[in-house]
């Protein structure tokens, strides 16, 4: 069935059903100027959006609608991950052309609701209108946090630990894949083509973090680690030391980039997409920060560098001799990855 | 220039500067992975979005950036408007073609930071990618109410009185005039065109019918007088009665469908963003609305019919004769105006 036979609102009717996954705080969802909700007194919203454009950021060949819809809404769960917070609402806003199949929109409306589910979040509004080329989605979502617990990317401070909450680089060698770059044997594309597709949001590590109050900063990897690390030495005024042999690659990159040829670390450093946690804690806080997140943390975690006074990314080769490396990351605009 | 001369992160840096218009309760705007902002207690929070895509909601050639912006505030201030609310903060996202003129987004910020300005709104965050074709904009608005005095669509009852707070159809009519459909002389054009590229949100009027917790439900005309008014016969599973010679038309609409022969009340009933707002008040209260409303509105109202048991909204004719009238609005897929 086509979206031009069932109209637009056939295909609200159609889409806002089980959008409400818990009751709590919501007044008014789906089907009025505006959704209503509460929020907790003595809490801070936190507010996030991204917008997804087909041939740009997704390509339909190469991902399902549910692995769409799950992604679309687990990148901006990453940013309240980011933050220390809890999700709380989301409102969708789709661009489609008439002649999508309405079951790829309600595939993809499965994966969103089915992420949501796992994470107690609502799908409270939205709008859909027609687009005359590309699928287009914006995710709008809104969370709150303890106000002294917020982790912004400006707190780093010389001196604190740079830390990693999983391995980097997976999610850009499936892209690679998926964009046929590297062709590797095929029982070694599933994992990677996985980690591209079926990012997890570490909801509850960010939060475990944020309420350890021991961390100073924190950004989730979206335009590759030297990239994000740029944005909180640039928001926290500091420059950054990496160690190369200690930033953590997968078992699996490992062997691809063996059997493929290439360096991983372009992979780990440039890549995109990672959505785990860089974190920074003062020096002197570590010990406790290590232990209360091993306590409660479900992820691992990886000291990579330090943060330093003197601007820039440097890193430390395994033979001693340090580099520069200019922040390169994904801008869309300047012909970025 | 041209955006991909300056990347994402120069376009952002040249559009974050003034965005911020009352510090009141913002923790943090643009520039981290959320925006955090606290909310008074005891008050519900009200979101709304909208997605507008050129050559569907907008024609470059039929309306300036500056324009742009400040509508596709408007268009979501007047959801905000609809629930009785006080709108707060706003995220936007922008899908723009890598050939734009970097002046044009700023332009079109101009017009979005001007409204905001006028309501107090700030504008605290949003993404900001390329396009392969055609400017993609999308507003979420975060607002809040006392929740006793939110208006739904849902509130309307058999017997309740329907207002309008303004004229209809000049909107569509410059819509028709921008679409070279209907050519009119030269001097009655502006108005319409007007009506059309710069609606007013009806915040301050929204804000003065809840607080008087006399009315039943509420809506704000975007699709259209008959497609809003079915909105909510639909919510209340109720049915209308208009009176057609009290449907509120302006003079300039009179005039220009005597000078281009064609009658007035399609424009009026079907025509669409006219951003006014349409309350239905129950019988025994309206003497107290009337007075409340008139003591504090700036906006005009107009009583144009009853609320009815029998579905379907039906328009009795100057002569006493009355007819059916299917709901006909703005359906993007199905090829509706």
């Amino acid at each position: 069935m086509k979206i031009d036979e069932i109209g637009e609102f056939g295909l609200i009717e159609s889409i806002k059903k089980d959008c409400i996954t818990s009751l709590e705080g919501v007044v008014k969802g789906i089907g009025d100027d505006c959704a209503v909700f509460h929020s907790s007194s003595g809490r801070v919203l936190l507010l996030t959006t991204d917008m997804l454009v087909e041939d740009i950021h997704f390509l339909p060949n190469t991902i399902t609608p549910y692995q769409l819809g799950r992604k679309a809404i687990a990148v901006n769960l990453s940013d309240i991950a980011a933050m220390g917070g809890t999700p709380l609402v989301i409102l969708i806003s789709l661009a489609v052309p008439a002649q999508t199949e309405v079951e790829e929109i309600q595939e993809f409306y499965r994966g969103m609701r089915e992420i949501c589910g796992l994470y107690s979040v609502n799908i409270v509004g939205g709008d859909t209108v027609a687009s005359p080329d590309n699928l287009i989605i914006n995710v709008s979502l809104i969370g709150d946090a303890n106000e002294q617990e917020v982790l912004y990317r400006s707190g780093a401070r010389p001196g604190d630990r740079i830390y990693l909450t999983g391995t980097v680089g997976d999610s850009s060698a499936g892209l690679s894949i998926l964009r046929h770059e590297i062709s590797p044997q095929e029982s070694l594309c599933g994992h990677f083509i996985k980690a591209h597709n079926e990012p997890e949001p570490l909801i509850k590590t960010g939060k475990v973090i944020a309420e350890s109050r021991l961390a100073s900063a924190m950004i989730d990897l979206s335009d590759g680690l030297l990239s994000d690390l740029g944005h909180i030495c640039e928001e926290s005024r500091v420059g950054a030391l990496l160690f190369r042999d200690t930033i953590p690659l997968s078992e699996e990159l490992k062997s691809l980039a063996a059997d493929a040829g290439f360096d991983p670390f372009d992979f780990a450093l440039s890549g995109g997409e990672d959505y785990v946690l860089l974190v920074t804690v003062p020096a002197a806080k570590t010990q406790d920060f290590e232990l209360a997140y091993k306590d409660r943390a479900s992820s691992p975690l990886f000291l990579i560098g330090d943060i330093r006074e003197e601007k820039g990314i440097r890193i430390m080769n395994e033979n001693g001799s340090a580099q520069d490396l200019v922040p390169k990351g994904f801008d869309h605009f300047s012909g970025g990855s």
